[in-house]
């Protein structure tokens, strides 16, 4: 009831992992209750190394990337993991799929969610996965969508880290200390198997947002020593008390 | 030492009235403490009331803004105002003047500085003494410039409310609830006697403030109560332990 | 014929009143025939004051939205209502809509539209309308849509302000002045019983407006003496014959 | 097999003679493989001059439409025009016409392609096709789409030029040469005896984009004498060996 | 008094030709009083063909483009044209120079101004001009800049076209017929006996903005048959009465 | 005459080795004439390492980055260094100052040239560095200007990878691939004792850009095998004779 909650929106089963395990896994040991849902395995786009072996069929790639985010999901204290499974490459959500999502918004009462950039022009259903996160915001707020419902406050959406962040006109206006749960995204990542060649690349991601960490806090003028962060950017102003 | 404080840089001296007047005296109940400085007395260009007077000089002018502000700035609890008095319209500011701005930010080692918007075409003034203040950010970083003096970390510098907001390019990433302090912030509205025009034109952008921070806490869905707002940018990134 | 003509688009049927019944009134004093489309009566989203009452039900909620939007148009001399009752909260429209717009925006040949703003992160169907609008705009200028009707010419369309100005990226490229109809825009605001808490916030705003209004036609060197106005942001560039 | 290739993706039939008709010949004469596809002809939106003509049906204007494309692009060496007969304003394309794109993508295995701006408020159906065409081509490299096809590269994608390119915030990152291929490139403008009123237009466009080329390589001191050029702008960054 | 007046601010002598001689023609026709200043005369940057002369000096320079400038002026009917050498490539402006840029526009009194683009990478003397005309305009309207004088109101501040519009980031939203006095522009351009080689180009300029206006002004459903035009970008909101 | 050239233009005496020494090294073996010019040494700013040693003095931190930088040149093949000694936090540039820069560009001639983002608010010496770099640039182009000299053509300006991209706007719109030199690189970094804490920062984002050459190259399907890419900005548009 007062727990504090969080919702992760991923349109494939992996993206948690590389973009927002840290802040999941950091929310997870302050007691947040995390759900990840998972719109799609990234069974057919995300999935090249798995396809190249002999015999492969969808249902063998979408069973082995939904057991990848498991293992992922576990080590990093998600509380409940979804998938939607409604297919990748591209990902299509009708108006049932949408209140699917909206449901799942209402029964978490997330403090906060996280998804994807708002443009990619290398992978549209990242960017898809974002527009439909704000028109199902807007839905369960509403008073006369399943009216009797608890509806929706106004959580913000923060929008977690691209592949060429500069491509998408990402910009991060925050930075969250991953340090302390660094092992455990480092381990989640180690369960993507077949996308190895991504652990190094993510794993440098996380130094460097370090650096931007440190040099925003101080930087050799006595910036905190963060040794790995996440970059976040919001959707909306934050609301404060204090400056 | 272990103090907070803030400091506010403001072109002319009535800015820092109608913009962020609230954040100063809401900081200061909190134990902040804050320091203003004036960089001139908008005498030339924000005074048409005085100017309409007979026998005015510059002198007369100057004097009462002065004045004005003072008063303003006790209404509020600010610890310390400063008046550069380098003229307005245009603003200018040479070398020298900029290392004095550094002494006083390297005196003061802000929490947080707050200042105007980016850009202002209506008045080039304002974003002059941003792009100032920005500069003279980095100076105060410098280990090199004084050496043995206590350098300046990474503060964050808010960029209050602009008139016009939308010719500006403003846009506010957080609103800071300043109810509990709108009596000060009205009172140091009304010490502008020179600006009387403005003092409703105010009081109604506060108000309508107060309606975006409660639609950004939760709205019709329980968003807070809050009657009077500021809205601020944050031209950094923000460090954090939790989103 | 020769008769001057405007078509509002309204994604619920109040946005026409807090957005532009300025614009709706004044030139329907001027000799405009002003017709006003409401896509949805914003039933499931607009309406949470009716939906907390006792039995509530969506028709029940349509028919008072319905009532409240009739009454409004009649104050503001609204010369044609339409409901297009297409739902809200999500509002979707196939293209049988759209053709449906399209045969209304052909048969009131409008000198302007006016509409949303181009982005709006907390209502998707305002964002949606606007989208769609121009679509139809294209539709109704082809020659091969339904061959032998009167096509469209190259009507303006006028963005009105939404909630939130700086969010949506939406900025006012001409302030009307409304005074002269004020007393009809908030007569019409006051039709909107189940949305008091805005009563005053739209007031405050065409207060506002009004100062810039007196800014940008001289301030104090001569402004016009404007005291409600409303903003608007221009889709396409005007032609002119006089600068 | 090691034939370069190249793919135009026109929203209507005449698109690709406008915008980019100079690359299609430079490129065919020097030995690549043009494919253009034709989502539409146009027929219902760009085709005015032929519905003021009596007892013109949809059906003779698309004829009309395809045999003037089919001129054109004879004209310029195109080794391939395809028709996928969509219909226009509104162009739209389900799942299945979307497949149908990308295996035509991967037949042609382009070294680039081309098509619209990604922002159009006159001609939606411009915009809508490049939104598409980024969604095919990931679905084009996704190898669990048609496990066992030759998968897609990462071939850039060209924006030609659009009419009116400040409205649709199109701007051109590179100018092509095309002086050698003028005269093929107005031979099959004068194949679109429907939009004569363009002809000139085009070519006013193709001498002012040579000047272009000539400031961009040196200008009054030593630019090269292009007479004639075509400008695009590029989605992807490009990965070159040397500046 | 009453007299309608306009400034326009060229950076070099030749600018105000190019860019908006059509809009001062038009405007002198109707009574306005049109005033052209040239900061400089483009003698160093902009005089190439002239250096390219045995035995020239930068004396002779300055006269020769005085000289073209004045019968320019007189072809468009300039009521007065005035030339502050400042100096070009760089073009520098101290505090006295832009007092007598302000001393200027207070004489004139404009309904509204014309100069550059905010951007230009190509020609920063271009952008620098516009930098410091918002600067000017400021101070113009401060009543205690020599208090006494006559203050400036609000007047608009129209940017001309610049060469590559795209890489400027220049956006008309007006475009103005200029036909009536077509005949006039082309022998004001004629008078640019040191740049022939732009007469051809900024002739389609405005044959091509002809066609822009002729679309916004309806097209093929009845757009005015307007053969030449001129585009600019407003940098303030209007002010009107009347959609 | 015809050896191909390039300027790079630094701020701080250590920026052309985190940011672009790869494309210094690899056009160095390529033939390239590489002359890099520091406006100053970053002795106030950028020293901070030095200045905590007891008994520094500024003359003993110039000497010490020039050592540092000259050993760097040496180990990337640069051509030519020259040091202006112009001072840092802040760089300020008299018409002196740019005069200097300008017969350096005239004497080398660049085929291209190397410098900051637009855009820095951590530094503002680096956007003030590429800002007078575009005014020098249209200096040089001046026939005027030392009327007999050797113009400038128009090379390309790269804008080399800022610390923080997101935040400084910068977009790369190419990679170079720097596999082939990455150990002199390494070897250049090495070189910067005061800044050990880049080193391996700036190895990190040579990797991570080598991941987006390979994704930009093809990827999964047939990317090319690049270890170690640089990412620039472009200013202008290319010129090109094919797609």
């Amino acid at each position: 009831m007062s727990e504090k909650t969080a919702l992760v929106v991923s349109a494939h089963s992996a993206d948690f992992v590389w973009r927002c395990a840290g802040a999941i896994a950091l929310h997870a040991e302050k007691g947040y209750k995390v759900t990840v849902v998972c719109l799609s395995y990234g069974e057919r786009g995300e999935s090249a190394k798995l396809w190249k072996l002999e015999g492969m069929t969808l249902e063998k790639v979408k069973a082995a990337r939904r057991e990848e985010a498991e293992k992922a999901a576990a080590a990093l204290g998600v509380a409940d993991i979804r998938f939607f499974d409604l297919g990748d490459y591209p990902l299509e959500m009708n108006r049932e799929d949408k209140y699917r999502l909206v449901d799942l918004i209402r029964e978490v009462q997330p403090s906060f969610m996280l998804s994807h950039s708002h443009y990619d022009p290398y992978n549209t259903d990242h960017m898809y996965t974002t527009k439909v996160l704000l028109e199902c915001r807007m839905i369960a707020q509403a008073w006369g969508h399943n009216p009797g419902e608890k509806v929706l406050g106004a959580p913000q959406v923060y929008l977690f880290e691209p592949h060429q962040t500069e491509q998408m006109g990402w910009k991060p206006d925050l930075f969250l200390d991953i340090t302390p749960v660094w092992e455990k995204k480092r381990a989640a990542i180690e369960c993507m198997a077949g996308q190895e060649h991504l652990w190094e690349y993510y794993t440098r991601v996380a130094e460097n947002r370090g650096n931007h960490f440190r040099r925003n806090s101080g930087g050799q003028a006595g910036g905190r020593d963060c040794r790995y962060a996440e970059g976040f950017q919001s959707v909306y102003p934050r609301v404060v008390d204090e400056l």
